[in-house]
C-alpha cells in the first residue's frame, strides 16, 4: 500500500527532469554523491551509480544499450589503490537495476513533443560511512574506458564542542532587502536614526550564505533545506537525498541530516516548528528522505518512523527517532482522509506512540512538558500574523479546523508561542541525561506571502520572526540556557523584492489611467518617511484609516496614505495599488482565456497593471539568486562570520555540537 | 561671476522641495544640524536655524510673518544652563536673513498648480566645533513659547589609531544580489561548489549598513556619500551640507568631511578615483559643500580651493587642500567651455597649481609619482569594462576625448590601473612625513548601468571592482603597506535587482508573442547552470556566439544561449530579451506620445515588453532601500562587523585613523 502511494505521486516529477538529463552528471556515467561532495566523518550516506545510454537526442549512444559491466571503485588519497566499492565499504555487491526514463532537451523539443529516451543500468550501495577525515576518489568506469571521477572530502571534525543546544531559525525566502523594509515599517526613525532596532540587527555575528543548487542556480526550499541540514548540494524538490533518474522517489541515495545525527550521536530530543503545513519542505528535510517533496503522507511517516519502516528493502539505520516536538499546520496529513498515510487517523498513530496531541493555542500552552508533543493547528498553512493580529475576521469561514470537522481554526498560536513551548518541552525532555536539544523554527509564510506578492503579510511574518528571536533570547536567559545555546537565524533562498519609494495611495486610486496612477510613486526625495509608525499621518491632506496598533517592533498602522512602494524582479501579471489587503492574502493572478495567468480582476481594482516577467503558467512570484544573511548568537556563533556556501552551515553546526568523530 | 552661476543652477532644486517643507524640520522652527546628530570631537560644522511662517496651505500660521525675535541656545549636558549660541561658540551674533520659498504639499496641489508659500527668518553660525565628547542640547524658541529641540552627541574618540592608510572602495549602487550574480557569471562552479571566489567573499570582515536619508527612506548618491564621509544624515542631492530652504545652494550649513579632516589633522595626501565624471556625487562629496550636486563647475573648484575661495563671505577654514590625485571622467568641467568654472581652461588652472595633467592610460602610467596629478580621461562617464574589453569598437565615434577636440577617448584606463597608480602617487607623496594617505575609489557605473537596466555592463563593472580590490591587495603587499592599510569596500545604496532564472534566448527570440516569449524563462529546476563560464555551451542545440574570453574572474563569454534572467523592482517601460547589448549601453525607454517614457523601439526588438512601475517621467530604474554589504581587511577592519547606519562608517574610519581629539 505504502509503495503504491509513492509510485503514483512520483509521476508528478516528470517536469523536474525537463532540460537536464540528471543533475550532477554531465557525462553518461553518474556517481551520486557527485564530485565535490564533503562529508562529516561517520555521517551515513548511500551511493548510486548510473550508466546512461540515450536512445535518441544529441547524446544518443551505444544504440540505447547501457553498459551493464561497469565497474566502480573508491580510493582514499595516499592509501593504496582504487578498491571495488563493495569491498571498500565492506558491503555486498548490489544487484544490478535497470530502468528507462525520458526528458526534453529544450523548449523546442518540448513544443514538438519529442522527448529523449534514456536506458539506465545502475547499482545502489546503502548506509555507508567514511570514517576518517581526508580526500577520497570514486571512479566509475563504463563503455570500455570512459570514466567519471568524483572527488570527495571528509572534513576534519572539530575536537571541541561549544554548545549544548541549537535554536535554528529559518526565515523562508527572507532577504536583506526584506529585513530592511521590515525595519522601516516597524521601528521609529528620527532624522535618519532608528530609535529601536530589529533583534537580528543586534545579533553578535553576521554572515552570508550562497543558496544555489547542485544543478540549477535557483533553489527551492527542499533543496536548500537539504543543504543546510546535511551539508550536501542537491536538486530542486529533493529532501535528504541526491535525486536519481529512477521512477521510485523513495529509492534515491540518502544522506544523514543534522537532526538524525544529533539524535544518533547525542541522544538528544529534536523539535520542528513551522507556520507552514508541517509536511512542507523546510521542516520535512530535517527527517525525510525522498526526491519528491510532494509525497506528504510518506514524509510525515518519517517524522515518526525510521525510513526502513517505509522501505524495508533499503537499509537506513538512523532516524529522527520520533521527533519530540512537532508544531505547525497541515492537518490534512493527520486526520483520516486522502492526505493521511494510507488514509488512517494519523493523530491516533501519534497518540498510540505516546504523543500528547494538541489543536489550539490554549491546549498547547497547557500540555505537559515531559512528553513528546504533536501540535497541529490548522489545515494547510497556518494563519498569518497580520490576520491573527490586525484582521482577525479573516480567520472566519476558513473551515480549516485541525480536527477536519469543517469549523474554523480561530485559536492558532503564533511562531513565538510555538517556539517558546517547544523549548520548554525539549528542555524538560533533555534534562535528565543533559543531552541538550535541537530545534528548527521556521517563519514559513515570509516566503508564501512573497510568492503571492502580499508584501505586507510577508513583512508581518518577518516581524513575528524577529519578535520570536527576541522572546527566545529572553526565555533562554530566564531558564539559564542562553549561554549553552547557539542561536542561528538565516534563510533558505531569496525573492527579488525591494522597496524603491512611496505610493500616495489616495492619489493613485483617484487617477483615471494606469500611466497617471504611476505618477503616485514617489522616488528619491519624494519617497518620504515611513507612514507606518505614526497613528495618524502628519502629512497634509491625509485621510488615513488606522488598522491595528501593535508596537513596539510592529507597525502602528498598516494602511497609511503614503505606503511603501515595492516590487519584485519576477512576477506574474498583477496590479499594484499598495494598499494592505484587508480581506486576507492577495491572489495576484487568475487563469485567463489562453490558459495562462492574467491579472486577478478582484485584486487591487484601483491599481495599475504590471505585466509579468515569467512564463504565463506561473501564478506566483519565484525565488531569486541573492546570497542571504546569517545572524548568530551564543557559543560557536563566531564560526558563522563571513561568506560561505549553504552546505557549510551543516558543518558549522555539527562542529559546534561536536557531532563529527573519526573512527577506526 | 561665480555667484551668478550658483544662483542660476539652484533653480533646478524646486523639485527637491516637493511634498516636504524642509527635511529634518517637522515643526515650524528648524535647527540644522537636526536632532539626533552625532559629531566627532573637533569636527567643523555650521549651524542654520530657520523660523517658518507658511502663508497658505495646511500649516498656514502667523499670517505668513515669521518670528524674527527667535532665540537659539546650546547647552552641554550637566554643564550649566542653555547659553545663547553665539556666546556658547564664541562667535559674533549672525545677521538675520530673510527669504521666501514655496513647495507643493502633495500631488493634488502640484496638479492644481497651488504651491504653499513660506516666509523665513534665519541665522547661520559658521565654522564651529564641539570640542568635548558628551551630550548637547540645542533649543530654538520662537512664536512665543514654541520650541524645537535638537539633541546632539559628540562621540568619544578612539585613543588608539590602528591604520596609517585608508583605501575606501565604493561600488555605487552595489547590492548583495549583484555580487551574487557577478560570482555566478564569473566563477566556475562544479556541482554547486565554486572553484574560485570573489575577492569580496574572502575579505576578513563582513558588515551591513543602512542607507536611508535624513528625510526620505530612499537616498541618492550625494546624500549617502555625505553620510559615509561626514557621519551626518542629509538630504537627496546634498554634498557635505544639511539642505536649508534658501535659494542659494552654496550657503547651506556645511560639515567637515573625512578627507578634509585627514588633510587638516594628519596633513596627509588625499586621492579620488572614479569611473564617473569626476564632479559626480560620490567623488564630489569628499571635498565639496553644496545642496545641489548638479553645480559641477562649483564642485570641481572645491577640489582645488577652499570653499572660502568660492564664498568669501562664509568662513570655512578647512579643505581637501588641493586633492593630490584626481582620476576620472568629466572633461567638460575642465576644458574651456560652458561646463568649466567661469568658462576658463581649468586644466591650465590645475597645471598652474603644480599638477601633472594626463589624458590617457599611457601618460597616466608614465606620470611622476611625486607630483599632484589630475587625470581626466573622457568627456562624461568613462567607458565601461565590457566595452573596453569585449566590444572595443564601441569606444569609436564617441567624440569624447578629454581634450575636448571631438576625437575619441580610446585609450582610457580602467579602475584597476587608476587605483594602483593613485596608490603609488599617494605613497610617494606621503613618504617623507610618514602621514599615510586616504583614497576613495569608486566603481561608479555599477549604478549607472543598473539605471539603464544594462545588467551585463553593471556586472562587468562590479567584476572590475573586485579585480581592482584583488590587485590592490597584491600591490600593497608588494610595497610593504598592506599591514598599514585599512581596505574598505561598500556601496552607497541599492537597486532592486535580482536574478530569478535563466532565459533561453534562442527560444525567446523565435516566439511570435510576448506571452509565448515569457515561456523562455526557466525558473527553479529549469534555471540550469551559468552559461557564462563555458566557451561553447555544452547544452544541446546550442548556437552560441562567443564574445571575449577574459577569465579568470571574468566570464568566458557574455552571450550564452542560456542567459541569466534578471529583473528590477522598479523600472520604466522597456523590453527584456536577455541578450548582451553589443553596441553599447542599453537605452531602455524613450519619449512617447504622451510626453512620458515608453519602450525604446530599438532596444531588444526581439524581446517582450515589461511595463513600468514608476512615474512615466522617469526614464530609468531607481534606487532601492536594502541595506548594503561592507567588507573590510587590515588594521581596524574589526570595527566594521555587524549591522549599523551608514553614518557610522565615518566614525569608524575616523577612529581607525585616530582623527578625533578632544580639546580644552
Amino acid at each position: 500500500m505504502r509503495r503504491t502511494a509513492i509510485l503514483l505521486a512520483s509521476f508528478t516529477l516528470a517536469t523536474a527532469q525537463t532540460f537536464r538529463r540528471l543533475g550532477g552528471c554531465p557525462t553518461l556515467g553518474c556517481i551520486l554523491p557527485p564530485d565535490q561532495t564533503d562529508f562529516l566523518p561517520n555521517q551515513l550516506f548511500d551511493i548510486r551509480v548510473e550508466v546512461h545510454a540515450p536512445v535518441n537526442g544529441t547524446e544518443a549512444s551505444n544504440e540505447g544499450v547501457p553498459d551493464e559491466k561497469f565497474s566502480f571503485c573508491v580510493q582514499r588519497s595516499g592509501k593504496g589503490a582504487c578498491e571495488d566499492a563493495a569491498k571498500f565499504f565492506g558491503v555486498q555487491d548490489p544487484t544490478l537495476e535497470k530502468w528507462t526514463f525520458d526528458y526534453f532537451e529544450d523548449l523546442f523539443a518540448r513544443d514538438a513533443g519529442k522527448p529523449t529516451v534514456v536506458n539506465v543500468a545502475s547499482k545502489a550501495y546503502r548506509a555507508l560511512t567514511l570514517k576518517q577525515a581526508g580526500s577520497y576518489t570514486a571512479k566509475l568506469t563504463y563503455n570500455g574506458n570512459s570514466q567519471t571521477v568524483a572527488n570527495w572530502v571528509v572534513r576534519e571534525p572539530s575536537k571541541k564542542p561549544q554548545a549544548k543546544n541549537v535554536l535554528f531559525f529559518i526565515g523562508d525566502g527572507m532577504t536583506q532587502a526584506m529585513i530592511t523594509a521590515a525595519r522601516m515599517i516597524a521601528h521609529k526613525s528620527i532624522n535618519g536614526r532608528y530609535q529601536t532596532l530589529m533583534q537580528m540587527d543586534q545579533m553578535e555575528v553576521l554572515g552570508h550564505q550562497m543558496t544555489h543548487s547542485l544543478d540549477t542556480f535557483i533553489t527551492d526550499s527542499a533543496n536548500s533545506a537539504t543543504a543546510l541540514y546535511t551539508g550536501k548540494k542537491s536538486s530542486v524538490s529533493a529532501l535528504g537525498v541526491w535525486a536519481d533518474s529512477s521512477e521510485d522517489a523513495s529509492d534515491d541515495p540518502k544522506v544523514e541530516t543534522i537532526a538524525e545525527l544529533f539524535h544518533r550521536v547525542r541522544g538528544g530530543p529534536v523539535g520542528m516548528v513551522s507556520t507552514a503545513f508541517i509536511a512542507d519542505a523546510t521542516p520535512a528535510a530535517l527527517c525525510a528522505h525522498t526526491r519528491n517533496r510532494d509525497l506528504f503522507p510518506f514524509i510525515v511517516q518519517e517524522f515518526l518512523n525510521s525510513p526502513q519502516f517505509l522501505t524495508p528493502n533499503i537499509t537506513w539505520p538512523t532516524s529522527c527517532g520520533g521527533v519530540d516536538v512537532i508544531f505547525g499546520g497541515g492537518a490534512e496529513q493527520f486526520f483520516a482522509g486522502s492526505g493521511s498515510p494510507n488514509g488512517t487517523d494519523f493523530y491516533k498513530t501519534f497518540q498510540d506512540s505516546g504523543y500528547t496531541v494538541v489543536h489550539n493555542k490554549d491546549d498547547m500552552m497547557a500540555a505537559p512538558n515531559d512528553k513528546k508533543t504533536l501540535g497541529i493547528f490548522s489545515v494547510s498553512n497556518m494563519a498569518k500574523w497580520l490576520d491573527r493580529n490586525v484582521f482577525p475576521q479573516n480567520l472566519r469561514n476558513q473551515k480549516n479546523s485541525p480536527t477536519g470537522d469543517g469549523t474554523d481554526a480561530v485559536n492558532q498560536p503564533g511562531l513565538k508561542e510555538m517556539t517558546l513551548k517547544a523549548i520548554d518541552i525539549l528542555q524538560a525532555r533533555s534534562k535528565a541525561k543533559n543531552t541538550g536539544w535541537f530545534v528548527m523554527s521556521e517563519a514559513a509564510s515570509i516566503d508564501k506571502m512573497m510568492h503571492v506578492l502580499d508584501y505586507d503579510r510577508a513583512l508581518g511574518e518577518l516581524l513575528e520572526l524577529d519578535d520570536t528571536i527576541r522572546a527566545s533570547i529572553e526565555h533562554l536567559k530566564s531558564i539559564g540556557e542562553l549561554d549553552n545555546t547557539l542561536i542561528l537565524v538565516t534563510a533558505d533562498h531569496g525573492h527579488g523584492f525591494d522597496v524603491f519609494g512611496s505610493a500616495d495611495t489616495k492619489y493613485l486610486a483617484a487617477q483615471p489611467t494606469d500611466r497617471k496612477k504611476r505618477d503616485a510613486i514617489g522616488v528619491y526625495e519624494n519617497s518620504g518617511l515611513s507612514g507606518y509608525m505614526v497613528a495618524e499621518d502628519s502629512l497634509p491632506n491625509n485621510s488615513t484609516m488606522v488598522f491595528g496598533a501593535q508596537g513596539p517592533n510592529f507597525p502602528v498602522q498598516w494602511n497609511p496614505r503614503y505606503a511603501y512602494a515595492a516590487g519584485f524582479s519576477a512576477n506574474p501579471d498583477h496590479r499594484e495599488g499598495y494598499t494592505v489587503s484587508t480581506s486576507g492574502p492577495r491572489l495576484p493572478a487568475t487563469r485567463g482565456d489562453d490558459g495562462g495567468f492574467v491579472v486577478n480582476p478582484n485584486d487591487h481594482p484601483d491599481g495599475f497593471t504590471v505585466e509579468g516577467t515569467i512564463a504565463v503558467d506561473e501564478p506566483q512570484g519565484v525565488h531569486s539568486l541573492t546570497d542571504v544573511s546569517v545572524f548568530a548568537n551564543g557559543p560557536g556563533a563566531d564560526e558563522f562570520r563571513g561568506v560561505y556556501n549553504n552546505i557549510d552551515i551543516f558543518f558549522k553546526i555539527a562542529d559546534v555540537l561536536g557531532l563529527g568523530k573519526e573512527l577506526d
